[in-house]
């Protein structure tokens, strides 16, 4: 078995595309339609690109990946690497995949001098939660909260 | 009273910094040391911007602030704007300056296409889960989670 780790490009982008759908379904959310897959190949190749990517294959077929950017903590003035989604397809956990992705999101960390690596998991996907907290990731006191596009635009302020 | 809301910029960096130890302080969590400080000033005005930043200025003081990134989902392929620190102090609080910031991030969310707007809050801060939830944010069935700096240094698998 043979496995490697490449960044996102215009050649592995279907794949990435077919695996994104696998995570959406698994997380029990609307993964991208048609109008979202072409805007993802737009804002992952342009010369500041909106998100970063490594997929991962294993005997030359797409199995996993991660999608991550960089934040900003005011508080240690350093950037966060902050993991979006990480995904192993199903056939291919326990295999130690999950273990090369997070290899490559701390040295990416590392070599741009990353303060710490956020992220944030699912309340019931608890395989997810057993595995963070083997790794040392410790769960923050914060609770997230969301302004959706139609409340952006309905706007009122009633406080 | 005059309120006027700027860039964070060279001239008013100083202020900023000042109202950062005071909302770090108000969280309970260490705000920036002098190294920190420098990085900030680094940081906040390179060509390409680690962090963006709005300062309210109550008759010419600064008396509050938001900190904001652009961050991105793959599910809905837009950038979010995702609000990091918003802080006014307290003498100023009930005026009505935690709308006129949020009225901004809303204003810069748009100008940028963004698909929603994201932050979290300490799960203690009562004051501000009642006005997140005035304004329609929805809490999300997400827990935090984060490799701090010692972790990543001291990473080994025992997975």
């Amino acid at each position: 078995m043979t496995v490697e780790i490449r960044r996102l490009d215009s050649e592995n982008f279907d794949g990435f595309v077919e695996l994104l759908g696998q995570f959406a379904a698994y997380e029990k959310l609307e993964g991208p339609d048609n109008d979202a897959k072409l805007r993802l190949k737009e804002d992952g190749f342009t010369g500041n690109p909106k998100y970063h990517a490594f997929i991962v294959f294993v005997d030359y077929k797409p199995v996993g990946f991660v999608v991550y950017f960089f934040t900003y903590s005011t508080f240690n003035a350093k950037p966060t690497l902050y993991i979006e989604d990480i995904f192993v397809s199903e056939a291919y956990r326990g295999e130690g995949i999950g273990k090369s992705i997070f290899d490559h999101c701390i040295q990416e960390a590392n070599d741009k001098k990353c303060g710490r690596i956020d992220f944030a998991v699912l309340d019931w996907n608890q395989p997810a939660i057993d595995f963070y907290e083997k790794i040392g990731a410790e769960r923050l006191p914060w609770f997230s909260y969301r302004l959706n596009e139609e409340k952006m635009t309905q706007y009122t302020w009633k406080v």
